[in-house]
């Protein structure tokens, strides 16, 4: 596909996920974790004003120099900007105001997009869909939030969204004692923390083919998990009590039955799809009861080829560090990743709001331990 | 005129204060004090539905079972209900949904208004209204915080709406010492809180015929007057250090001249109009620079018939307590002001964006001292 | 009593108060609002240091010149000061360097009041004196709390300390309407406060003979009272839920039979002894509760020639504000009262650790709403 | 050593340490992370007596039964405990009761040492020892913190105690590619967390055969780099802003001029000393000014025959996570270690303030990157 056609397509699909909201659902931030969706689509957009339509198209006229202070996410080297917290505050620019922002950045990157590029531009056109594909999950997963929080549960559409994923008993593979090479050497795209493959030592390690069911945490539940600290991380426990938690994210209990909040509404727990919304704490836990562990990202990544990781993220055991050789790039693309090499730990594989194609085997995917408003399971190891 | 349109006028005037507004600004809520538009709009009609619908009207078909816990604000006797801080969380019920609601409620209420209605029954609606009108003023002060708190500035109206209210040089009225009557007793609608006219004994006092002017506040300002603990309250202090505070709430020094965010957008601050959007705290520090002090309560009553009171709310020294011989009515309308009675300072008059003939010189506003996003000025006794 | 004997009183009492600590007793902070015992020792010094010694006794030689920064409680005139919640983390000066503190500075005050003391200087030794008095209260309200709140429970004392209280049932006095005068017109001290002797308009009204009992209190939450919002002001129905309160400070359940920490350690709740540490909120409730009200300051003083008011501090229903014609000294003395002039809601009375003479029928303590460490009870009016 | 003397010797060493203090010194916590010296000397017994003696020594008496609640530190098996931040509120048990508590139970552990001990017994023996050595460790560090953060600025004592470091110039150790072996294998006491000797993989690297100094600190700080954020994780820019930090903990810039709290008292910046009492953040930030990094707890494990290591606790980049094929031991014991493996970082080495013979290169300390009351410093790796 040409990358005239790439940035068309990924475009187009961000407003394609937006499509079933209606203009309330764009603008509240319920939890400083989630972004309103009209931010999503303004912070993307300015991504490439920002980072290639001001450098590399003579002319641009800046859609709206106010908005600079409103879209920029985290970039020091790019200016103050509003705090996170108040994301959700904002009524204006409206949803409106965005789109035409959107039209009016397309614009101009399709008249770039006409240009001979060179090799250091088509790059930052790469990593700008990349990064707007990473705010397409993040997109669906804010708006489940943002409705799934709604005393309405209001459904985002009708047509089942979240793949069928029954799944038979799990198996497990074996994997011998050994050196493995970990990280990318491909010649497509990736992440500047994917880069720097190297020679990882691995001890023999089992891990299992199928993710972890809503079935088997159920067991744990029933169990009395969540109240037996033998299993929880000191801190993991911190957060159990003090947020009197006792299932994973938009589980309810009515009427002595479980339900959870999907993007079709509230529906009865299925026990056969593998299990979502937990953080690595519960993850952690469930692994202890079972006797059992998660794997290291290094683990999953050498096994990664015999088992099926398009399900969900999956959390691994590994915390979120420089591979050796790690180098941030210079600018603004530089805080892409380093900066955050720190207290979070690594989730591996995919999840049904993925977009398709934009995951890899290699790919790191990082959150805080204590989050779990994404799409996010387990695979065991022992 | 009659009830039925009363009943009508008080509606359509507060969908009309939010016909500037875009959707998205219907739903925000940038600070804790300050509720969406579109939570006022069902609030108001909830307590129809609710206080008098429910009850009154034979056959009243609940428009939506959610909407109570939604919309209920403080009833503690009318159950659960979304936490204050979750108002802006919310993007359902949608802008759309709740005009239907006003709609529906709206009908019925017509229904209700061709029978004859009983003395309480009358008198609850007429509570109703004034309740709505009470709204109205929020929903003015809530939307100028919202649009004034955002970095685009929009003006909620290209027309000016804040009332010109240049003013010359106060003079002083003496009121002699002796007994006055203190309370409401006309024979129309008053709030509980009106009631137990009482006799006071006042000491000779004397009161400025003018409110405090920008003028004289920026006099303040430039004396160092945020800066010097003598004229300040202990908690007021700690209010101003916590805050970082050096003006009244929406100036902006802008190229070394003071601006203020009005309904029409930024403006250069007018010298002559009335100080507006401090707290009692920062009313009280200038009084105490001046070398005056604020009013009683009662002082302002007493001489209300010498001066206009209709520009500003103005901040009186006394705390919010109950008359003499002050008793809560039975169930849920009993929440409307007692419990309130604590830890509040009593302002008096109007403002600009008060309803038409709702205020009285006998009517009891009062909120925190710290707060000033409503229309808060002074003026001072000695 | 000669000032100087009056002098060696008060400072020796303050140091008998103390005598029955460990040194480890004098050390710690647990809340906010309790400062450490050594600290009320140093403070009442620095006091006489600062305000009389520095300025009027030529060639005074400081303590030590960190002292002004830890032993500065609140005066904004006097410079810097260790933060409130700080005051528990200091560990030096210990408690010997601050009993050699006191000593050195007794000593300078004698050497001073052997000279001829003009007015004004009298007066500032007499404030001192009063405010080294209100400081015997506070010490015996901290060292309550700081033993009481021991997961070891030891008494400050085995001699019973806690006079014996024992209520007879209470009648009512009646009061006829009229004008009353308010405030304090005799010849010896009082604080600035209570000045400004003024006359106020009474209704006709009743007030009890005896402070509301333990018996009592225990009916109102066996009748589900702190459940029951009716009863509370909104804050105060905050404050329950957020602190799950259900009975007043110091009490505990413990086999199904009450408890208090008394200065003698648990004990069982005496039911014919006056309820104590409730604080407003709960004071005000118990009075809904009984269908009555608490007396406003002016309705206590105008009955209080008629009922015995030295057994405990009791909320009235009136904000702690300016009587007319209030004006603050000049310098730091203008910092004692003025300042809290708000939020705070005045108690009359006395109590079991108020030093014997300290109070008036014309004192006007006060305290935040939320507080009830102190001896905190209630009369009833109606 | 026979364990009857190492026992004598280990208990003797901890009231050493509190040898200088005051009584008031023993009580205070200024901060979270500090306990009340007091504390410690009781929890060390409360570990033996808890531990051992309650199981082991048939006939033993408790000393006192709410000492389970006061001195229990973080162990879910062993019931409820004083809330951590409240250890510096309570002023009994007093000083000497604890130093009783201490002879009561070494009274007890002389008569079960003379008795033949089975290998369990042992080992939880020297468990204890062990962890009586950490808390001496910490007992330093929270004395220098309680008494560094008075404003008297207090010595600690009077013969200089932190050791002469004075370093020459670091030179480069360079360690070839290959599999390493990592984890303890010796016959001697060693945590669990050190378990689990493995292979590890390691691509060539230097590191430094000396720490960084605060001359080279200086420089950092004096380029600006608390200022600039593409040194710093974002976590850690926003701890700078937070804390407003721009210099170790300890140091004051006083006329212009560096100085640091040490257990003398306040001293001139050393600048040929290591760096001391930065956090996780500030190392990496002034790795990355240096354009260099900090090693991993397996490179430096890898090349730490090659360097003295006892001059402080080095942060490394690696997170606290466990080896392969750690296992909790059942039990209370098992608390020790594996639940506080997340959001914590690796520290290797010694510092002058812990036991002698206590660390080994094996040794894994760990703390949150946000903390630098330990003696924490760093050496660079490339």
């Amino acid at each position: 596909m040409s990358l005239n056609d790439k940035y068309s397509e990924v475009r187009l699909r961000t407003e394609q996920i937006c499509q079933p909201l209606k203009t309330e659902d764009y603008v509240v931030q319920p939890v400083v974790d989630v972004s309103p969706p009209k931010w999503h689509l303004g912070h993307t957009t300015w991504f490439f004003e920002t980072m290639i339509l001001k450098t590399f198209l003579p002319g641009y006229t800046e859609f709206d120099s106010h908005y600079n202070f409103v879209f920029n996410s985290y970039y020091e080297t790019l200016g103050a900007r509003v705090i996170r917290t108040d994301r959700g505050n904002l009524s204006r620019p409206s949803v409106e105001d965005i789109y035409a922002y959107r039209k009016h950045v397309d614009k101009a990157m399709n008249e770039l997009l006409g240009n001979d590029l060179s090799t250091d531009l088509k790059d930052l056109l790469i990593l700008g869909l990349n990064h707007e594909e990473q705010h397409q999950e993040l997109l669906m997963t804010d708006i489940k939030y943002i409705l799934g929080h709604n005393p309405l549960f209001p459904a985002y559409m009708a047509v089942p969204i979240d793949k069928a994923l029954q799944k038979g008993p799990s198996d497990w593979i074996n994997i011998p004692e050994g050196i493995y090479e970990i990280g990318y050497d491909g010649t497509e795209f990736c992440f500047d923390n994917e880069l720097g493959r190297h020679k990882v030592y691995l001890n023999a390690y089992s891990i299992a083919s199928e993710l972890a069911t809503n079935r088997e945490y159920l067991d744990f539940i029933n169990d009395g998990g969540y109240a037996n600290h033998t299993y929880w991380h000191a801190e993991g426990l911190d957060w159990v009590k003090k947020n009197n938690c006792s299932a994973p994210m938009y589980w309810y209990l009515i009427n002595d039955e479980w339900h959870n909040y999907t993007l079709n509404g509230l529906q009865k727990v299925d026990l056969y799809t593998p299990l979502c919304h937990i953080n690595f704490y519960e993850a952690s836990a469930f692994a202890a009861w079972k006797a059992m562990r998660l794997p290291t990202e290094f683990e999953w990544e050498a096994a990664s080829g015999l088992f099926n990781w398009e399900q969900r993220w999956e959390w691994t055991n590994s915390a979120y560090l420089p591979y050796p050789g790690f180098a941030k790039a210079a600018g603004a693309v530089g805080e892409y990743n380093g900066k955050f090499m720190v207290n979070q730990m690594v989730l591996r594989g995919a999840s049904e709001v993925t977009p398709p194609n934009h995951s890899r085997n290699t790919y790191r995917n990082f959150f805080h331990p204590y989050l779990r408003w994404q799409y996010t399971g387990l695979r065991l190891a022992k």
